[in-house]
């Protein structure tokens, strides 16, 4: 008779989870133990929590399948809490396993002891504790479906060390959950966008979630050709699908005045399973929505919505026969001389492999990305969703176990690569064909800008020295060494393009540390 | 008239705090821009949130009022809270400063949003959001009031950004914080310990807190040495005083039969700022509980008490005149040949510079550790009192910041130390005297044992792996050459000792990686 750990681990493979992204304790070895009769769930160790639930995210973003993670205690949860925070706002389906102590040793106070519900409930839509082994089978099958969704989420399951352990009383609870589907809209929703749409009304289709990408983003597309819309998409899409032969679509800015810019005269704002727009932070005397005062905003649909039925009912209706803009198939040359983040951008537009998963965690450095690679061939972007920083690495791995068959480009800013640097050994270990470029500037860059922005001194020289990275320097050749990542260091354009060439050539992890000025 | 940020840095120093551990975001830029005028509040950069809350624990451990964090929104938190965990166990003080966005920001679910206060709650005895500046005053009086104590705890105090950049309108509230005393035991918990501990009653006495150190610990002895009682500490006090001519004192084991060993026959139980002893973890088929059945515990003090007080009250009625038994000066000799766990502790006992504050860490790796330094010069143990991984790091370096005129040796495993590598950077920014070892053993040796104890498959190559960190080698030196730190790899005794010697006599940080066999 199997034990609860193996009666998880048969749940989670049964549900379709095919991956689990662990850093396990004491609390956890039966599940450990259980993995080794288990060859249809591959264990990939992370040295840090934020590396194990960032990678589930990639993972999730790109498999459309929950990744399970494996996590010690309330502890183990709350070191994955951040990048756990960006994967509730990608709408990515993940399964956290969290290992608690049993439950007859939960009264004792232990050290480890704390209120892992709590912490679970702050980015989980679905927490649960199973409390007898004879409940995994349907726990654990109710977690999978709160991930899967739609839309999908993070379900978190604690399970204590003693129902691990435990041989389950008589036959399984088996409470297989009911699978669910994406709701369809309403054809008032449809007939509403479309009305909202006609040419001539000063209008836009706000895309996000599920129409970033395949057959909603096509019928997007058709649909903007059709009415003259304009066709934008969430400042943080949580996997957009761009490049040559892709409808063309402008994706909102992060600054609120740019965003702004963007939305000026648009009189009717159709969302798309986005939200509304807001800046991302609020400033002295400014407003926290972007959306126009005259602009009335309608939605077809939400996340949780069939927003791809949506938009393909909405084109029938406005766009039979009509074919998206695309982008058409044109790269910049590659530049030669001085490294800047617009060179760079150069490059990377100049060389992006076909299928490439691009992961943008470059914050300022990144300006220039979406221009330069606009052109380049098919690709997927995926986003910081939740401004939780640390999630680029991590989300690489995950991104590269999912998908081993595609070229993964990490594009990370240095402060952002200190976070969980640990992903780089991840990559190692598994020999992920992951190219990691460290935008080198020696600056929290985004950081000076608003400091400059609410008035520090000028000379400020105690405040400036809380976002400078150069005293010491990071040595991002030295630190991808140190994990077993080969490295190199480009300091010119020409140097970086032979980098990122080998980079994409070659299977395997490489990191190029790509120093360029910052722009603060 | 000051703005919000402004005020708040004008309570912080005026509380005591001198030391902010900030890994700041735009909505902390007023803040960042009020340390300017502020030359009093000593703000340490750190990469990453866990390192700024580990350096703020070993901080308020060494320092005993608190430093303050300055975390950026639910996210940052997040972050730092494994080590705010330990720093809840330590019952160190320590403030936390987490921005959050402007009040009429919050409803629109930008993406940085999430519940503060749920996850604050976790790890602090009081939280609270101030809604004025002009209540800025009072809330971070009651901060760091709450966070001193006693007993000293987490305060977390969320400040919206716009509470930070707008000025108090008329008078700042104050309301002053009252200042707490610990309580005083009663007589009857005196008499109660002294007739529990009657020579010959098989009697012990526990330390833990406060008793650890200073005037408690030499009473505490003082009544070992009248009564004959077992003189025991808690196994992970956070912050002894051991060493030559300090009381000869027990720690209880972290295994839950070597606890068990030294409490057989045990018939009563005095705890003095301890609680009751019990399994870190549980396991099948044994009690949680580490006390024998048949032993009565007593309560001398708790942790909120005056537990030096009560203790000295203790040795007057029961060993008035009477010392302690002190340990004597006696180092190992500098060992040669291999190096191991059991040699390389014999080196660090050989070595370790007086008044040291050594960081523990070293989990399989320092079981040789008590027994080779308890006759080195007097020095401070400080220990992982919550079991959340990567707190030996960021300790050292907040306790390095408390105190500049001592030498800090952190004693790390490998695993430990890729949680929170990023704090090599500060110690090396802020040029702190911190030699650190990692027991570079290339496993989590604990949980090979663990993994043995529950009876993974004897070949388990699926399993084992995932607590194998030899694929590849994590190169140490590297990795800390890479963030600023100077690094050397010892392999043999007398390599070890030979680094050792330079981290000692030279100022500034030195990592040395000590390659060791796993004990497992």
């Amino acid at each position: 008779m199997p034990n609860g750990a193996q009666i998880l681990i048969d749940g989670l493979v049964g549900g379709g989870v095919r991956a689990c992204f662990a850093n396990p304790g004491t609390s956890e070895m039966h599940f450990v133990a259980a993995l080794e009769e288990a060859p249809a769930l591959r264990p990939v160790l992370c040295l840090f929590e934020g590396v194990a639930t960032g990678a589930a995210d990639g993972y999730g973003r790109m498999a459309g399948r929950p990744a399970c993670t494996l996590l010690h205690l309330g502890p183990g949860l709350a070191g994955g809490l951040p990048n756990l925070h960006n994967a509730r706002r990608a709408a990515t389906p993940v399964v956290n396993v969290v290992g608690d102590h049993a439950l007859r040793h939960k009264r004792l106070d232990a050290p480890l002891e704390s209120d892992i519900g709590a912490l679970a409930r702050t980015v989980s839509a679905w927490t649960r504790r199973t409390y007898h082994a004879g409940e995994l089978a349907g726990d654990v099958a109710q977690a999978v479906a709160a991930a899967t969704g739609p839309p999908g989420a993070v379900a978190t399951l604690v399970v204590p060390a003693d129902v691990s352990w435990s041989k389950a009383d008589g036959q399984p609870t088996a409470m297989p959950a009911a699978t669910a589907r994406r709701g369809l809209v309403s054809v008032d929703a449809v007939t509403g966008a479309a009305e909202a749409l006609r040419p001539g009304a000063g209008a836009a289709l706000l895309l996000g979630g599920a129409a970033a990408r395949g057959a909603g983003l096509v019928a997007a597309g058709r649909v903007a050709a059709a009415t003259g819309a304009k066709l934008l998409c969430e400042t943080f899409p949580a996997r957009l699908e761009r490049g040559a032969g892709r409808p063309v679509v402008e994706r909102l800015a992060y600054l609120a005045a740019g965003a702004r810019h963007q939305l000026a005269g648009v009189r009717h704002l159709v969302l798309a399973g986005a939200a509304s727009p807001v800046a991302f932070f609020a400033y002295p005397g400014q407003g926290g929505a972007l959306v126009p005062e005259e602009c009335t905003v309608h939605t077809l649909a939400t996340g949780a919505e069939d927003v791809t039925a949506a938009l393909e009912g909405l084109a029938e209706v406005v766009g039979a026969g009509v074919s998206p803009v695309r982008e058409a198939a044109v790269r910049p040359a590659l530049p030669s001389g001085e490294l800047t983040a617009e060179s760079a951008a150069a490059v990377i537009g100049a060389l992006l492999p076909g299928q490439a998963i691009v992961v943008d965690e470059a914050n300022t450095s990144g300006i220039w990305l979406p221009g330069a690679t606009a052109g380049a061939p098919p690709h997927d972007w995926l986003t910081l969703t939740g401004g939780s920083m640390g999630q680029g690495l991590p989300l690489a791995v995950g991104a590269a176990v999912a998908c081993p068959d595609r070229p993964v480009l990490a594009l990370v800013g240095d402060g952002a690569a200190m976070y969980t640097p640990q992903a780089l050994w991840t990559q190692a270990r598994e020999g992920l064909d992951v190219t990691t470029v460290v935008f080198d500037n020696r600056s929290y860059a985004i950081l000076n800008l608003e400091l400059g922005a609410v008035g520090a001194a000028a000379d400020g020289a105690r405040a400036r020295r809380l976002l400078d990275l150069s005293g010491p320097a990071l040595d991002f050749v030295s630190l991808a060494r140190g994990m077993g990542v080969p490295a190199e260091r480009a300091t010119t354009a020409e140097e970086f393009a032979a980098s990122l060439k080998r980079g994409f050539a070659e299977p395997g992890p490489l990191l190029i540390a790509c120093a360029v000025p910052a722009l603060a």
